[in-house]
């Protein structure tokens, strides 16, 4: 119909979950939006794919060399919570009960998609325990089947190193109804029910 | 966390139903493509928001003056479907059973929104009729109050034109259950039932 529509819609249909109908509606959008608007959001797609950087340390999305985590002196240096990817750094910082390090897998093992250990930050996270000062890991990895063994993967890997290896409670989800909740959770968390006191 | 990535997410979060999850999820695919596939993307974005027009006969976008339908000389010039939005063309062109033009409103009249009348295209419409050529006009509005209202409105400025004047049909989609259905759309599809031959 348009070429300059076309082109656009078939663009941001290449963003995943964005299918050609919610193309469209995003695009409409954009005229409503002032020029100098839609300027500033390619602006900062661009600068953000342009300049982002990952941190040296903990392998999350940096404007600098070190993010502002483990750039943070009052965080504690010594426990690091092992995570696959940048949504769940924002997911725990947001709930403000965590004040460790972070350290960014990049992704889960999963031979469907050609993820070897080698293709994650596995390598980063032994180098930055051998400098000594990390005392717990704690995994926060999904509870998938490649996040299973991406778990005991680095559990493996950590044998012989002496820190202390934790993982986040399984359970039924607050606001969950048990009636509902899949009968993995269900037997795990009968299994590891806690005292009442 | 990170200024570049809080103003990407934030300027995505702007768009119709992208909360900041969904932003942070967009955000994050855009590492895994190539720099040069996001300026292709924001280049189309900056494009489409900066160059499209407005057909001058059907208000439908175009590249140019007047849109591919209005300028394609095999199409009905008697018959004008009135549609909503830009996105009512590309579903009603997708059934390729009709062949008349097009006239896109560019709204309902929305008192809430504070949308009237004269936001609308139907002033041109009307211009449109004078010009002697159109013999229907087709009403392809939503069944929304602002629909309904719109369609009323517009029915009124129509009368003394001559020119004959209909809307869709109404009754129970193809695939829809008619338990499901609602009330109204019951009621009406009941009421307006066709002869089986």
């Amino acid at each position: 119909m348009s070429r300059l529509l076309d082109d656009v819609v078939g663009e941001l249909a290449r963003l995943p979950g964005i299918g050609r109908r919610t193309a469209l509606r995003l695009v409409i959008h954009l005229l409503r939006l002032d020029p100098e608007d839609v300027n500033q959001m390619t602006g900062a797609m661009e600068r953000f794919r342009h300049e982002i950087k990952y941190c040296t340390r903990c392998n999350n999305l940096s404007d600098e060399e070190l993010c502002p985590i483990c750039r943070n002196e009052s965080r504690d240096s010594s426990v690091v919570c092992v995570v696959e990817g940048v949504g769940d750094v924002i997911s725990i910082e947001n709930t403000r009960q965590y004040n460790g390090l972070y350290h960014v897998l990049g992704g889960v093992i999963s031979p469907m998609q050609g993820i070897g250990p080698s293709d994650l930050k596995i390598d980063m996270l032994l180098e930055n325990i051998a400098h000594g000062e990390i005392k717990e890991v704690i995994l926060a990895i999904g509870t998938t089947v490649e996040g299973e063994t991406t778990q005991f993967y680095i559990t493996r890997r950590l044998e012989g190193t002496g820190v202390k290896i934790s993982a986040i409670a399984r359970g039924i989800g607050f606001g969950d109804e048990i009636e509902y909740a899949d009968e993995l959770t269900i037997a795990h968390a009968i299994h590891n029910r806690t005292k009442v006191e």
